[in-house]
C-alpha cells in the first residue's frame, strides 16, 4: 500500500486480517462451503479483468486469486476512481448476462510465453518463466478473454449473480516495495444476494467500529504525511486518555502492588544488542542510527526495555532481603515496520509499553508469577474488557527444542506449574504449542480486533535463564552469589494499541473516568452563561474534565453535538436551576435523570470517577 | 576525554567552564592579577614539563597553557597514575629549589624544526609548521629543559612557590577525536600558599555539590558503558523526582493555567526538518536514521517539538474564538552531543522538557507572554530557586540583522514590549544584545551551575513570524484567514538539567514534596517491628514515601544512615509509642521535635507535601 490515507491503512490491515493464516474470519461461510466460494470469488476476479481489458485496453494483468471474503485482481494501469469502478462493475454485469462458457486449455512453455508476449501481458510472462521448465501450462478463456490461471472454476460466467467491487489501492507487483506499483482491485462474491448483502452490512458495521476512523473523528489522534506513517500524534483529547490510563497504571503499580519505577534511555550502543542478542536477531526490526562502517559509537533505538532494567538492578550489590524487586516503567520503545503495515495506533514505529521486570528469588517465582496474572486480570476487569480475552498458555514446541534455552524436562515442569496457577485461579485458557519465548513459556491475553485479527494485550514470561547472560545475582543467606529469576511482564501491554482496542470496544462510548470530556454545560440561552461558567468552575475545581457550550445555538443542536461527542453527561441549565442552584441531567446511561442539586451531581460524578465505575449504556429505542 | 568515568565527565564540565568566554569564575583574583597569575601558572606548566622528561624521558610534550583556575600540559604517553603524580610533583619541588633562569631566544623556521626533530618532539614540529614561514620563533630554557614557547614567563623556577597537581585524563591532540589520545595533567598555581588552600577548599566545596556525584551516590541515576555516554539510568529514587516534578508542571497547566496536551512523536521525515529549517542548519546535531543514498524515508529524531505540535493546531480549522489555545507536552527530545560534552544529567543526548507552544491572536499576545512569565517565576518560588535566577531580555543584534527575520523597527518596538512586561510584573533584569532567536526577542531565566557556568533554565520566546512557513492560520470575525502569533516556552526547562540544578543548590536535601523517601521508620529493637510496619502502612495509605528499616542493627547507626539519605523525617519507636500509639520524631529542619500522635504527625507532613512548603534546614552546630 503506497499512500498514506487513513483508508489505505484500514484496508491493509484488513487485508492483513483476511491473509493471516491462524485466524478464520471468513463471513459466513461453513468449511466445504469455503472452497466453492473461492471457486466462485476467482471466477469472478477473471470477470473482473475481462471487464478492465475491454474497458481499459492498456491496462496489463498481474494476478487475481481469492482471498478469504472476497476477491482481487492488480493491474497496471494508473489508479482508478470511483466512476472507473462503477463503470467496471457494471461491465461485469454484461459479461455475466453473457454467460460465456470458462474453458481449460493447456499450452507448452513456449507456446504459452508465446501467447502471452503476444497478448501484451509482460507480468503473465514473468509468472510463466518462474514455472518448471517442463510444466504443462494452463489457461482459461471466457469469450475473447484468456487468462493463465490453474482454476478450478465455475461452469459459466452467468453462474456469478451475487458480487460488488469494494475498493481499490495501491499494491506492489509481487508485494515487494522495489517493484512496480500496481492498482489492485478489491471486491466480493456471494452465491445469493442476501449473503452479500449481509456481508455488506457487516462489513460497514466492522468499518463504523474501526479506530483509526473513531480515533480520528473524535479527535483522539492524527497522522500527518511529512512527519511519517506510523508515527501517530495524539491529541489532546487522545493525549487525555492516555495520561489517565498511564497514571492510573503506574499508581497501581507503585502504591498498590509494590513496584519501583525506572526512567531509562531510549537507545543504546550496538554493544548493548549485541549482549542482549538483539544485534544478531532484530537488526533489521531497529532504527540503527549512524553507519557500522563510519562510526565507532554505533547505537539503535531500543525495541524492548529489557536490558535497561537489569543494568538499574546490577548499579548496586542485592541481598537476597532485598528481592523480590519489581521494576516498572511506562517505556517508549521503537520498531522498524514496513510501511506496508502501519495502520491507526495497532501497527506504529514508536510505542509507549506498561514494561515491567521482576528480579526474584526462586522460591518468589510462583507468588510473584501469579500476582502479574491477578494484576492483568484487575486491568481488565476495570477496564471491562475481560470477557474480551483469551488466557493462552504458550509453551514450547517439543518437536523444535533448538529454538529453545534449556531442558525439556524442566521445561514441562515449568509449564505444569503454571497451569496449576491458572487452574488455581479459575481462569480458562487455552494451551499453545510453540508460542512461548526463548527463554521460557508465558501466559498471554488474547484478543481480536474488529477485523478479527488476534493480537496480545498483555504478556507475562517465566524467565530462569537470562540472569546468567547479563551476569546478575543477588547474595544468598550464606553469602553466596546466586542467579535470581524474573519475570518480563506488562500490565496494560501497549497503550497506543489498548486505546485501539478500547475505541472499538466501546465504539468511542468510554467509561466516564476515561472520558476526555465528562461533562459539558449548556446554558439553554445566552442569558445563563454566566451560571453555566460557574458551574463548569465548580466541576473543574473537583477535577472533572468539563466544557460549556458558549455558542449562541438553539438547544436541540447543542444537545445534538454533544451526543455526536460521546460525553456522558450534559447540564442543562436555564431560569429554574439558576434558581434553584441546580442541574438538569442528561446522560448516556440513562436518558433524562431529571433536576439535581449541582452538588449531588459533583459528588455522584466524582464517585463514578474515583472508582472507576462503568454504567451501562442506554440502547437507542430506550434514548429521550 | 575519552573513558567514560564520572571524574573525567566532571574534569570536562569544569574544564568547560573554565574556559567559557562570557563567565569570570576565575578564583579570587581582581584584573591586573590575572595576568600575572596568568604568567605564572604558564611558568609552572614548564616546571610540569621539565619534570615529566626527567622522569619519563620517552613522553612527548604537546602543548601547556595556563588556563583559568590553573594550568595544564599535554603529553603522548600512557595515562599517568596517582603515584606518577605524586612523584611529578615531587620533582617539580626539585626544579623549583635549583631556581633556574627561564631564558627566552629565538630561532629561525629552520634552525626551530631542527632543534626539535633532534628533541624528539613531533608534536611541536608540527606546531611550527603551522607558523608563517618568516616567522622568527621564540623557545625559553630552563637549565637542560628548552620548550617552543611565545612566553611570557617568570625570571626563575623558585618563583613558583604554592602549586598542586589536580588530576590527570586523557584529551585528543588539538581536540580533534580523530587525532592520538593524549594525557592531560591540570594542575593550578598560585603566589601565596594560602590563596593556593584556599583555592583547594573552594575546589573541594565544589566538588562536593556536583550534582554528578551527589546523584550517584544518593542513586538517583547511573550511567553505563555499555549503554553509552549522555543516556543517564533513572534509578528509582531518581524516576520518583522526576515524576513529581513533571506531574505537578503537567497538573499546573491542564488545570491551573488553560493549557491542552499532546503527545507526539519523537521523529520525523527529513521533510519536516527541510520545512523547519533543521535540516540545512542544523543537522549535525541531530541523530538521522537512514542512508540518504539508500532510503527514501531517511527520517531523524526530533531536537525540537515546535512543528509537531503545529501540525496538531493545522488538524482542524480554528476561529478567532478558539484562541489562545496553549499546548503544552513532556517532550522527549534528542541532541547529538560530542562524547566529551557530557557531563552527568547537564550534557545528555537524550532529554525531556516542559515544552509548549501557545498559539495566541495578536491581541492576546502580551497577556499571554505576561502570564508564561509569571508561571515561570511561580515555577522558581515554589522550588525555592527565585533568587538563584537572573532574567535577561535576549535581544536582537542591530550590527548583525541578517541573522533575523523581520524589520528592526518592529524588533525595537517588540522589545520594548516585553521591556515594559517585565518592569511592570516588578522583575529585575538584564538585557543582552544578539541573544535573541532568529525569529523573534525573548526572556530567559539563567543560573549558573557549582562550577560557575551559565545555563539557560527557561525561556520565554515571543514568535509572530512563524505562523507563516508553517501556514498557520485562524478564521477572524470577518471571515479572513489571519496568521496568530505565538510563544514558544518551557515551564521547567528541561527535568534532567532542572534534577542537576536542584541537586547542587540542596546539596540533596530537597524539600519534602521532592524527596524520593520522606518519612523512615526505626524501630529501636525487633519487638517493635509489627509497630514500625504499621505505621508504614498508614502513612503509605496517606500518599507518602515512606520505608521501614527493618535491619537488625543499633538506633544509632540506623539513624546515621538515613542522615546519609538525607531524609527529612525519622520516626524512632520504641515500647511507650507502641503503648501510645505515638511516633518520635526527628528532622532534618528541627532535630528533635519530640513525641506526636501518629495522626498529626500525618496531618503536618501531608500538608507540607500538599502545598510544597520549604522548612528551613537545622545548620549543623545546632543538629541534636
Amino acid at each position: 500500500m503506497l499512500p498514506n490515507s487513513p483508508e489505505n491503512e484500514l484496508l491493509s490491515a484488513e487485508l492483513s486480517a483476511e491473509l493471516s493464516a491462524d485466524n478464520s474470519t471468513e463471513f459466513s461461510a461453513s468449511v466445504p462451503d469455503r472452497e466453492r466460494l473461492a471457486t466462485l470469488r476467482h471466477t469472478a476476479s477473471h470477470i473482473l479483468a475481462e471487464a478492465v481489458k475491454t474497458l481499459f485496453p492498456t491496462a496489463k494483468l498481474a494476478i487475481g486469486p481469492a482471498i478469504e471474503n472476497g476477491f482481487y485482481y492488480d493491474f497496471d494501469h494508473p489508479p482508478f476512481s470511483h466512476e472507473d469502478l462503477t463503470a467496471i462493475e457494471a461491465q461485469m454485469k454484461k459479461i455475466i448476462k453473457a454467460n460465456n462458457r470458462l474453458e481449460r486449455f493447456t499450452l507448452s512453455r513456449d507456446e504459452a510465453v508465446t501467447l502471452m508476449v503476444n497478448s501484451g501481458e509482460p507480468y503473465k510472462v514473468e509468472l510463466i518463466s518462474d514455472l518448471p521448465a517442463d510444466a504443462e501450462i494452463s489457461f482459461y478463456r471466457q469469450g475473447d478473454f484468456t487468462d493463465l490461471c490453474a482454476g478450478p472454476h465455475l461452469e459459466r460466467t452467468g453462474a456469478v449473480k451475487a458480487y460488488k467491487l469494494l475498493s481499490s489501492s495501491a499494491a506492489y507487483w509481487r508485494g515487494d516495495s522495489a517493484n512496480t506499483t500496481l492498482q489492485r482491485i478489491y471486491g466480493t462474491a456471494f452465491f445469493t444476494k442476501p449473503e452479500l448483502e449481509d456481508y455488506l452490512a457487516y462489513r460497514e458495521k466492522v468499518r463504523l467500529r474501526d479506530h483509526n476512523r473513531i480515533g480520528r473523528e473524535m479527535e483522539l489522534f492524527t497522522t500527518v504525511d511529512i512527519i511519517g506513517q506510523g508515527l501517530p500524534l495524539f491529541m489532546p483529547k487522545g493525549t487525555r486518555i492516555l495520561q489517565t490510563l498511564q497514571r492510573w497504571i503506574e499508581d497501581e503499580e507503585d502504591w498498590q502492588r509494590g513496584y519501583v519505577r525506572t526512567k531509562t534511555p531510549f537507545m543504546g550502543k550496538s554493544d548493548l544488542y549485541k549482549l542482549s542478542g538483539h544485534w544478531e536477531h532484530y537488526r533489521d526490526g531497529m532504527f540503527v542510527i549512524g553507519d557500522a562502517d563510519k562510526d565507532a559509537d554505533i547505537m539503535a533505538l531500543r525495541p524492548m526495555t529489557c536490558p535497561f532494567q537489569y543494568f538499574i538492578y546490577k548499579a548496586s550489590q542485592k541481598s537476597y532481603r532485598d528481592l523480590p524487586i519489581r521494576y516498572g516503567e511506562t517505556a517508549v520503545l521503537f520498531r522498524n515496520e514496513d510501511s506496508g503495515e502501519m495502520h491507526g495506533l495497532t501497527r506504529v514505529r514508536q510505542f509507549t509499553i506498561s514494561e515491567g521486570h521482576l528480579v526474584v528469588r526462586p522460591d518468589q517465582m510462583e507468588q510473584e508469577f501469579r500476582d502479574c496474572i491477578d494484576f492483568a486480570r484487575y486491568c481488565m476487569q476495570t477496564l471491562g474488557v475481560d470477557e474480551e480475552v483469551t488466557y493462552r498458555l504458550s509453551k514450547c514446541d517439543p518437536a523444535d527444542m533448538d529454538k529453545y534455552i534449556g531442558d525439556p524436562a524442566v521445561w514441562e515442569e515449568t509449564e505444569a506449574r503454571i497451569r496449576a496457577i491458572l487452574v488455581e485461579l479459575g481462569i480458562p485458557f487455552v494451551e499453545a504449542v510453540g508460542e512461548a519465548a526463548f527463554y521460557g513459556p508465558k501466559v498471554d491475553l488474547q484478543t481480536r480486533n474488529v477485523y478479527g485479527k488476534e493480537d496480545t494485550v498483555i504478556t507475562i514470561q517465566w524467565d530462569a535463564v537470562l540472569a546468567e547472560r547479563y551476569d546478575m545475582y543477588y547474595i544468598d543467606q550464606n553469602g553466596d552469589k546466586v542467579r535470581p529469576y524474573m519475570i518480563h511482564r506488562t500490565a496494560l501491554g501497549c497503550y497506543e494499541r489498548t486505546l485501539a482496542w478500547l475505541i472499538e470496544f466501546y465504539e468511542g462510548k468510554f467509561p466516564t473516568w476515561l472520558c476526555p470530556e465528562q461533562v459539558r454545560v449548556l446554558p439553554i440561552s445566552d442569558k445563563f452563561m454566566d451560571y453555566a461558567e460557574s458551574i463548569r468552575m465548580k466541576l473543574h475545581a473537583a477535577g472533572i474534565y468539563v466544557s460549556t457550550d458558549t455558542r449562541s445555538e438553539k438547544l436541540g443542536y447543542k444537545i445534538r453535538d454533544a451526543r455526536i461527542a460521546k460525553i456522558p453527561y450534559l447540564l442543562v441549565v436555564g431560569a429554574q436551576e439558576e434558581a434553584d442552584g441546580t442541574v438538569s441531567v442528561r446522560s448516556r446511561f440513562a436518558g433524562d435523570e431529571g433536576v439535581k442539586p449541582l452538588s449531588d451531581f459533583i459528588d455522584q460524578v466524582s464517585l463514578e470517577i474515583r472508582d472507576k465505575i462503568r454504567r451501562e449504556e442506554l440502547r437507542l429505542d430506550e434514548k429521550s
